[in-house]
């Protein structure tokens, strides 16, 4: 399966809307810059939706569920046949992720990109199973050129879905017992940082856990031999299947012009390798929630990322970027429907 | 008038309610924990609310304006005619509070308690001027008893009409030139703190301007030679009128059982002088926002309350705390609709 597609250039930023926002804000009825961090969210929503009046109100979130080879290593809190169920969790209405597109009144579809059991087929999940799991990445590579490249255009695949749609705002979440050590290993390849900087407790790993978990990754790295100049072989060599749709849809949505709400961890380590094989993605995303879990810092230091929200939370799914949907909707509320000085009279600073 | 009010009993927290809820969220498909503040911030509603499926559906946002003549010292970036201005823009649905309160679908009120000139009869501003904005407190008491009894009973009032109305949630905000100045006096009185660690730029002063507001605060307090121990004899000598507003508010939403959702600097420290005046208040108070008001930090410390949000906003008016409405609306969406591990047929933890 070809991947040329990826390094295609991303859509260009309109900069006579960014300007046009920087002067409005400059005019509403506020001190200039007491709307904080609303301000520069609106602007640079104006700068890539091209709009003088920017939007989030159709969200669209795919989660990407799979499961890792890696989780032999005792590596998870919880059994890997929790993939699986919280796929049906999903696409039943339980889970946190399910809950919040509800509220936010957002499209919500769960794509099974390889869980090691068949899940029924269920309503508003895609069977695109590419494989029962990765393979276990402690003893060989996670998955084949081709299984990679399949992922990734899953990922694409899934962003022209929410463009067909009409989107205003791509989330991506993710699934799978196991994926924060996938999504470790990746980060310490390409910031070349050791493991047990990066490692963390995940679902809930004790220290002892964690250290396990560093060890097994320091190994696999060891093994594998991964350069930081080659984010495609480290995507292949300790990545997940969700991991590269996550990667894949964040460099189509900056390809397709279409703004990223990025989640925590494991999302941001999948827009980090999207990055470096495509720089201008940066320029599409913006970052929901800054995670409990430790290493989460670190990757959002790498990007020179500052995330909206800092709620503690550490569930992925998508749910830290949801939580953030509505700030980004008041930023733009406020940017469109504010009173200018001149329209309400009221005097400006002396 | 009579303040006797103020010291009467707050209404209990519900125990058997934050406990069922906590179990509950030990029991939803999500490891222990995952969802961070979110997960107490439901404990706490329901134990507040005596409910299982605690809610925040309708709110009640009460901005009490009022001028202060301390601004004839020149502390504030902006006229003082801005007050009345704002009054205007508020009741036009120009101001911040005005576009927020409409995305929230939110009851707006705007209650006058003191510009410096009269303003118009306008739909959802009630008129209840006390005087022609407060005594400048460098000078002299910024109010007389009976005008601060007043103030206090305006906020009550307030608070007795949202309860009216089926308020799940009280958000009381501010607007008067000048009142970061008055705001940081009662702090520094109330906290024992030098003027030089409370005083910020408020609307936008420089430093010279910011020097020049500690200094007018440090000889007015040492003209009035207030004690720490009598909040209201504070209140009274370097307050104003919509800060009392707001203090007597949050007593009597901690009397009547409504929680409150404090915003910024000014609020929080009205709600630092509720807790002193009352110190059972602060079971029945949330903090929505850090203002990028330096003196904030201190205050919040002095309540030990961590704000929902970190926006670098600085506007008032309620602002901060209407941003995170939709926070804690979401907590009690999670809380009350996610599914347990047993009803998804989900595993738990190793």
């Amino acid at each position: 399966m070809e991947s040329n597609w990826l390094t295609q250039p991303c859509a260009a930023l309109n900069e006579s809307s960014r300007d046009a926002a920087l002067a409005r804000q400059g005019q509403l009825t506020k001190p200039p810059g007491a709307l904080g961090q609303l301000e520069a969210i609106a602007v640079q929503l104006a700068a890539l939706q091209a709009a003088a009046q920017p939007q989030v109100e159709r969200v669209h979130i795919s989660v990407f569920a799979a499961d890792h080879g890696v989780a032999a290593e005792g590596v998870s809190a919880f059994p890997q046949a929790v993939t699986a169920e919280m796929v049906r969790n999903f696409a039943r209405g339980g889970a946190a992720i399910s809950v919040m597109a509800k509220q936010l009144n957002a499209t919500l579809e769960v794509i099974n990109l390889g869980t090691v059991s068949v899940v029924e087929p269920l309503a508003n999940v895609r069977d695109e199973r590419i494989n029962a799991g990765t393979a276990n990445f402690a003893q060989g590579p996670a998955m084949t050129e081709a299984q990679l490249a399949q992922a990734l255009q899953a990922g694409r695949a899934a962003v022209l879905r929410a463009k067909q749609n009409g989107a205003h705002l791509f989330i991506g979440g993710e699934m799978g017992i196991a994926n924060t050590t996938a999504a470790s290993a990746i980060a310490c390849a390409l910031l070349q940082t050791a493991p047990a900087l990066l490692a963390g407790p995940g679902t809930g790993l004790d220290s002892n856990g964690v250290a396990h978990k560093a060890r097994v990754i320091e190994q696999a790295l060891a093994k594998h031999q991964l350069t930081q100049s080659d984010p495609l072989s480290v995507l292949r060599h300790v990545g997940g299947f969700e991991i590269a749709g996550l990667c894949g849809a964040y460099i189509a949505a900056a390809q397709q012009g279409l703004p990223v709400l990025v989640d925590g961890f494991i999302s941001t380590v999948a827009a980090l390798a999207a990055v470096r094989i495509n720089p201008d993605v940066r320029n599409w995303l913006l970052f929901g929630h800054t995670s409990a879990e430790p290493g989460h810092q670190r990757v959002l230091a790498a990007l020179d990322a500052q995330p909206v929200l800092q709620l503690g939370m550490r569930l992925g799914e998508g749910s830290g970027a949801a939580m953030a949907v509505h700030i980004l909707q008041l930023a733009c509320a406020l940017h469109n429907g504010m009173a200018t000085f001149a329209e309400a009279g009221v005097s400006e600073k002396d």
